[in-house]
């Protein structure tokens, strides 16, 4: 069990959102933004760093969003859905416009960028399902 | 003139936006950034905290999403509008959810809150008029 | 594989810190800086929250210096190890003083303190080994 | 006068420290957030990238140290002056790093660094007068 879990089991407020879905959820942001944030450096460390220009955009795009998204389903008290489903949603377009960039480059051999889409993917869907939750 | 002026005028990255509504919604978001981390910790200040307990939350998440905002649209090169609005759009939530909360307890003399209001809705307008800008 | 032992990896920069240390820090930052905002909202969830509001306080503080470390940490392209040290040794020293706040907490039955303390010695000592890992 | 100064004013916590190096600080550290973003993004547009690599990444790790230290500064209640010291300190430090980066490259001509350099030198004096006043 991993310490996000063990918050979420031993914080006094509980049950607007399904566990699973919002562990989940803050394991895909944070682990989204740290790869975002290592990818766009190994980018920048790249020879032909001029062809990886919008990718390390996106990525440190991604990477902010992400932070921003892992912090908000991290708090439990005083839930607001209409904020979280806001900042939830816009984490699922950053992941899909930054892992669509880095899938393109993971083609060409870029293999920090394969590492990055997947986790991207990841995130998305982890945000997709969060959204489901909320609405159900 | 200021630095975030300079910076969008100095940037070789140019266009995309018009530069008063984006420099307005720059401003906007890294101010409401530090007016929300000011205010949740205000409010955690106070003798009354469990009355402030939904503030500090929303002061928190709007925080981070506003540092999120504005560091996105602080960066021109390569431009993904998608995401841009995405996150823009976001933040006029989190500043519209945080103001309507801060402007309650402003009615009952929570002055730390009424300046938080406002700076709330200053960037829920400057996220709004870029959002148009980036319609255009 | 963690995905960041795998970015870490794939990075075409490379060999200025001891990989191991290294993904043990990253790792430690981005889980203690969850860890940190997730308790400082179960803490504001608590009934005795003005008890907690000095735990709410560094809660909120530890997380902020968590993710900037993270994040400089998971750069290793031109790595700079005065800034480098700089961040680490204050991200040590704010896990030590949110860590030993959330552990007397813990003491009087607050679980979420006790998980989150848990964390912040984690990521005390995983910022001390790197530390130690630059100057070698 | 600022939102900043007016959110110190109206905090029910006050007297730690004194409200003009605190007021002078905030600004800055946000001030040298959004530029230090901005000035990663415009070295990205430029035609020379890779003369910029060190630049773009001593910016993106100020920005990351800037966004932590403005809003611990930013919060005065239960105030810690240990992890304070600690993170406005390695603040100073990141400022100089990449301000003495920034300078380098405003000799040949990049505008945007040469903005860049002067909000880092000044959030780097603004940040050493808060240690001063700490200390006092």
């Amino acid at each position: 069990m991993t310490i996000a879990d063990r918050m979420i089991q031993t914080s006094p407020s509980k049950g607007v959102i399904d566990a699973t879905s919002l562990a989940a959820c803050i394991a895909a942001c944070f682990e989204c933004a740290q790869a975002c944030t290592a990818c766009a450096d190994a980018c920048l460390g790249e020879h032909e760093v001029e062809m990886l220009v919008r990718c390390i955009r996106l990525n440190m795009d991604c990477a902010d969003v992400c932070v921003a998204a892992g912090r908000v389903v991290s708090r439990q008290t005083a839930f607001d859905p209409v904020l979280a489903r806001a900042i939830v949603e816009s984490c699922a377009t950053a992941c899909k416009q930054c892992g669509d960039e880095c899938a393109r480059h993971a083609e060409h051999g870029m293999e920090h960028c394969r590492v990055c889409a997947e986790s991207c993917r990841g995130c998305q869907n982890a945000c997709i399902d969060l959204v489901a939750a909320l609405a159900a």
